[in-house]
């Protein structure tokens, strides 16, 4: 019988955020397996902002997406038949095939780095005991991300104080949980007075301070009368030197991702001359670069206050994935990380739900459901 | 017998560029020794370029200097009347007590810290087998600084590429040369001819290159084949951004120094708006921050680069300082480690000495001997 596999192409590359008529729903038919090879239905896949990055030209935070080729990203799937003795029916993989219904694998099991980071072949078993689709956030790369960020970077001690951006974001959310499960005072950072009430009464924060309220450099610096120890840094922007007045000696930023940057970088990163490609050129140009330069403050205060920034890419150390995972599950199932995912339905809705992802319109870690 | 003492006071607080009216020599008289006091007479005292940020109001590396008081800062003494049974007469001595020629101390052994930066009073006895002088450079706070970012923030490995800024200067030097024992391919940047010819010539580096040169960019490159892992940056400004391009993933940068920016940070964080000062920090603000802003680079490239950005002081971790130099004092005797110093002779030189300082005008570590 042909089945017809549904995916989700770059149709052109986004210049500045976004648009519908950036992507393309293609159908095609779903290959017969051959020997060694496994077929898998996607249960669910994730949006992530760094996706932004990788679609325009430049490999800004891995290789850039291939135009008229779906779009790639962590899926959760089920084996659904299966010429590898290594898969039975029914099992539950993460891989990186991305936005699309079906996808026929020669599998290998995964050796290091997320499958849709590294190596859209490789897979990660599921453990029975979680929902697969956290795979997509808590249990997968933005939760590890959050570990790894805040612990082999941060090293939060208690009673320290830890600011998250993005509180309420795949990577924030759990970076702020893990950092009060440690004994840390613990501050997000988030867009608007719902996200503000939810990371305090839902995810356990100690205080919660809204980015877009004119009070903002005021409400952050009575939320952390200590100063900050930690900074764990999604955002990048004015929200950075905001909090930068309130670091303390020897805190520490580690820096998971720039959502405000990337639309502007991805423009700069465009090939060549077009016409009217470099009026947009220049205000990306403006927008990114033209403003005061912060960084010999950036520089001179890091000496005195001792500053640690470091960038991450989580891949970079999967060694502590295995006993996060199985720290993680009991931790989720008791309530201690509290999970909110944006489900969206459909793969149809997949464009538009990431086009609100770079505008912060999700709540809770974005991901589509087939 | 009455003994004079000379010493040299900030009259005022410098305006930009330190200049010679901002300091003012002063003689008094030696008071007579107490009980558990000691006579030191100062055999020569160091000239640093952090001592300009502490000119200035606020305390932006160490407290400010208090006006008509003297400067205090590193010096080795000899001691020449004692009532203090723990020190005899011809002990000889790195404490705090900066630009003058005698002073009166009821001194504490170190506990931890240099005496320069964190308590005037406190004093290290130094080994018979090192040269005094070598205290205020290779084997005292610069040289430890050099060890200690090099080392615990830069964590440099075999065949390495390191880049030294200000490489001839008193850290820099140290840096290389203790970069090259650890099988580093070591590059320095310094300003002009003569200095980049002794860094290869006489301190071993493996190639340096002129920041003043047009072909700066061009010639970096060219130095640094393989890219760059470790970047001491004791300078700041456009250099560092040069550098930027080359940085390998996973290059660390341990901030030391950044000279480039004192003078305007100084003048910035003077107090009040006197006449003419305003203007004077539209100035300073101007040449600070009036630039294109990089940080958004930073950050972004931060992450796929995994870049980590360390400021530090070095008083932090005095643990390995004794080890440091009973390793240092062979290698220095051995010529494995070369010493330059630019000794100015006459405590009246002294302030002419700094300013030239600030401009990159000394060769070797400046110290004034009297």
């Amino acid at each position: 019988m042909e089945m017809m596999n549904q995916k989700i192409v770059l149709a052109q590359r986004p210049k500045g955020a976004p648009k519908a008529e950036d992507f393309k729903l293609v159908e095609e038919t779903v290959p017969e397996l051959k020997d060694g090879e496994i077929l898998l239905k996607t249960l669910s896949f994730s949006l992530d902002p760094y996706m932004r990055a990788r679609m325009g030209e430049g490999d800004l935070e891995g290789p850039s997406f291939k135009l008229n080729e779906v779009l790639t990203g962590a899926a959760v799937c089920e084996v659904v038949e299966t010429k590898d003795p290594l898969f039975k029916v029914g099992d539950k993989l993460l891989t990186g095939s991305g936005w699309q219904k079906f996808v026929v694998l020669k599998a290998d099991l995964l050796a290091q780095g997320f499958p849709e980071l590294d190596d859209e072949l490789g897979v990660i078993k599921l453990s029975p005991d979680a929902k697969p689709s956290h795979y997509l956030g808590a249990l997968g790369m933005p939760g590890y991300t959050a570990f790894h960020g805040l612990n082999i970077i941060g090293e939060p001690k208690e009673r320290e104080t830890v600011v998250i951006t993005a509180a309420t974001g795949a990577v924030g959310s759990i970076a702020g949980q893990l950092a009060k499960l440690k004994g840390c005072r613990v501050v997000g950072i988030a867009g608007g007075e719902t996200k503000c009430k939810y990371a305090v009464a839902t995810l356990g924060f100690d205080a919660c301070v809204d980015h877009k309220s004119k009070s903002f450099a005021k409400d952050l610096a009575t939320a952390c009368p200590k100063g900050i120890d930690i900074y764990v840094e999604n955002v990048g922007g004015p929200i950075f030197w905001t909090a930068f007045n309130l670091f303390n000696e020897h805190a520490r930023v580690p820096i998971i991702g720039g959502i405000v940057w990337y639309n502007d970088a991805g423009t700069l990163l465009e090939p060549g001359f077009k016409f009217g490609g470099i009026f947009r050129k220049i205000g990306a140009a403006f927008r990114l670069f033209f403003h005061i330069d912060r960084s010999p403050l950036l520089f001179l205060l890091s000496i005195g206050k001792r500053l640690k920034l470091q960038g991450m890419v989580v891949t970079d150390d999967m060694s502590r994935y295995d006993q996060f995972v199985a720290d993680s599950i009991p931790l989720i199932k008791a309530g201690k990380i509290v999970v909110k995912e944006d489900v969206v339905k459909g793969i149809e809705n997949a464009p538009t739900a990431f086009i609100g992802l770079l505008q912060g319109k999700n709540f809770g870690k974005l991901v589509i459901e087939i």
